[in-house]
């Protein structure tokens, strides 16, 4: 089962961090972009390709230390067709680095479109006949507002692929209570999606005891990271918001098994631009922050 | 408002239909997929470039009947960033073609990210003070399950370039009914969406009543459109579920207004493959179908 796969990664490394990859033209030393800018003008491309310099050189720093990488779609899918592109070579390249490749597209929709995307990073499309891998990710991030058929396409190619999923279920963001926090019968409805979500990944349960089928939780959110834990003992936890959005180790206690396993921490911010408050450069400021989020998380490992 | 340019075009061509644009590369006539294989070996490529004919093509036969065309990405990012690349010629040929161009990316994400996505689609990055379109579409599909500030972004976006949304409230598909059902308080889910989302749409109600932020309603449930239509009367509905999902024109009576808008119906499978079950080529058959779908939904118009 992929779970066990990013699993074991985590405790080869004894670190249970993501890094996530959400570049930002803004806060990248700007001779990346400068760089580019020479080569192809102010367009996509440069932007693109300023931004695998920066990724592919965060990653050569933190390969070592960490076991997975985040890329957010939406900062590729900012930059159009290129930046999809630089999308996929990045993802490659983590995977080169024996990093797992974790890819945040939140994706969602009805049956047979839903495998489509399933496809595109999970699996492989055929061309008369000849097999190609897309996008070739690890592992994706689902949003199940659609329902089980809306799912079962992600989770069969998890099954037939060896790959694993996150289906968002208590998000960190401020408005998350608008709609997950809401009571349906004596439940939450972010409750509800966990516990259905749980129940469609109990055949694809690893030897960690962990499904291939997983949650996103937020770290600003302990309480219910505390409570889902116990409620779904089987269910491998993507926790964000630790860092920048606020969340401290303190908070992430609650996603731990006893054994220092259960989730996986993400930050973004924190340790790609960290060196912005700091005099080192980008690379090595970003293997300092992910040593520093390493020891910070040692607590529960 | 942008919702007004949909609702323009809808009244000027006297017809609520929008085509959706799956490419599937075994529905298609094989010579699309072979001539491009000749020429870049078996490729994303290579289907990318088929299922860029291809959509050109429908494109052209149905171009003076039809008001939009709602690309459905998966089926884009299935055959990777060559077939993003193609997503975005397709939705720039059809504006050309003088349609209005729905992205169906069912996007969702925490606010930062979700503006990143609206730019994506909606709006424009800056390169070094240039601006730049990355997709260029007039439209987009969102999911709200992560609540109004993954939904504000794409709002601002709508407002700042006169562009549209519709947010998922009760989708087309069997499962549908798993959450979206769900009793909170005194109200299904889907109804608790459509309330949220209608009231942060309403300061960008447009000159036929509609705001630029509408609903993805799904033509499977009549009753539930017509629920809809007189619970939020300033809400646009796009409409899937027509022909080869099962709605018939008699379900849609709900989604219409007094006026015949109201709603977008779209038709995917049923006007694209139109050619695998007549003799026509497949322009002729798609136009013929589109033709057909136009003379079923005069009743309401």
């Amino acid at each position: 089962m992929s779970m066990d796969l990013l699993i074991k990664k985590i405790t080869q490394k004894k670190n249970p961090t993501v890094v996530g990859l959400d570049p930002n033209l803004e806060q990248m030393p700007p001779e990346l972009l400068a760089k580019n800018i020479e080569k192809y003008g102010k367009t996509l491309k440069a932007a693109a390709e300023a931004i695998y310099e920066f990724n592919t050189g965060i990653i050569d720093s933190v390969c070592d230390i960490i076991p997975a990488v985040k890329p957010q779609s939406a900062y590729y899918e900012m930059y159009g067709p290129e930046g999809v592109e630089v999308l996929k070579r990045t993802m490659q390249y983590a995977r080169e680095k024996d990093l797992y490749v974790i890819a945040d597209v939140k994706r969602n929709d009805i049956g047979s479109t839903a495998t489509a995307y399933a496809k595109a990073y999970l699996g492989e499309v055929e061309i008369a006949g000849e097999k190609v891998s897309p996008f070739g990710a690890d592992c994706v991030t689902v949003n199940g507002y659609l329902g089980s058929d809306g799912l079962n396409p992600f989770i069969n190619l998890c099954k037939e692929y060896n790959k694993s999923m996150f289906v968002l279920v208590k998000t960190s963001n401020p408005s998350s209570s608008e709609l997950q926090d809401l009571i349906v019968g004596d439940k939450t409805i972010y409750r509800t999606m966990a516990e259905a979500v749980s129940k469609l990944g109990e055949d694809v349960v690893g030897e960690y005891g962990y499904s291939s089928v997983g949650f996103v939780v937020g770290a600003t959110h302990p309480r219910e990271l505390t409570e889902l834990r116990a409620a779904c003992p089987n269910s491998f936890f993507l926790v964000p918001g630790y860092g920048a959005q606020g969340a401290t180790a303190e908070d992430l206690k609650g996603a731990f098994d006893k054994n220092g396993l259960g989730a996986i921490i993400n930050s973004s911010r924190g340790i790609i631009y960290a060196w912005k408050k700091t005099d080192a450069d980008f690379k090595e400021a970003s293997r300092n922050a992910a040593l520093a989020m390493k020891k910070d998380l040692e607590i529960y490992f």
